[in-house]
């Protein structure tokens, strides 16, 4: 039902842990902040719990369940950013395990697709040459944490 | 519950026809392909059959018929194009009314979220300048139809 190697796998077995731990799960999906190092904070990801590589592949349940979790992530990360947009999308092309990428454009973000993930490479790129900052490990955490109050009210 | 000047309305109320007409739809969503000029087979888009703009917003029904919805279109579109892999977004920024694009990656597309979006901007800019074609209509909704086909079993 786990992969050995899957990224995501491994955030499920415990092997690595995304900052401030499981946001929220049902019997399906877990919620969690992206891994360390954290480009945006509240930067979620909403993943199967189960290997499973392909959306046509979900069972009936865990397609019932799907939407439910994504409006409910949204509307929590809505009212703890209140970003300008929030961006859902499932690409799975290196972590090929399904997930969706919750990304929270806030107002001084570019907009648009092509923008916004040109931004976050570049962001990137700088955070790693030193000339810009990653979102440390406890910001995150903090931002986990304020989303998991307002999906457990 | 229709917004005039939305685009995504304007295709709901008939005013801009999709090619090849609806291919699924349920008491919430609709699944049309992208519009014309028609940049890639099987692009098809899943749209809210109302206008709301944030996927927070989205009525327990509305998100309970969200993922299957996504997991039908998913297998349909793999059983008709065999894509390497399909991308499924919510972005929303140009027409903010929910809607998620399904994109088909084939094996001759380039790999990867941003590369995807790089390659289907410059495809766009070589149609616009006649230095490639878009996909007719015609082509488009034989797609469409093969697809509906697949829904429908």
């Amino acid at each position: 039902m786990l992969v050995d190697g899957c990224l995501a796998c491994n955030v499920l077995t415990g092997k690595i842990k995304a900052p401030g731990g499981t946001i929220y799960e049902d019997d399906y999906w877990i919620v969690e902040h992206s891994l360390s190092p954290v480009l945006l904070p509240g930067y979620l990801i909403i993943k199967l719990k189960r290997h499973c590589e392909n959306l046509a592949e979900l069972t009936p349940e865990e397609a019932i369940a799907l939407g439910p979790i994504i409006q409910n992530t949204c509307l929590a990360l809505s009212r703890v950013l209140k970003p300008a947009k929030i961006h859902v999308c499932s690409w799975g092309e290196q972590v090929k395990h399904i997930h969706f990428h919750v990304i929270p454009r806030t107002s001084d973000m570019p907009v648009g697709n092509l923008l916004l993930l040109i931004y976050m490479r570049i962001k990137k790129l700088l955070n790693q040459l030193g000339l810009s900052r990653w979102v440390s490990d406890e910001e995150a955490a903090a931002v986990a944490a304020k989303v998991r109050q307002e999906l457990e009210q």
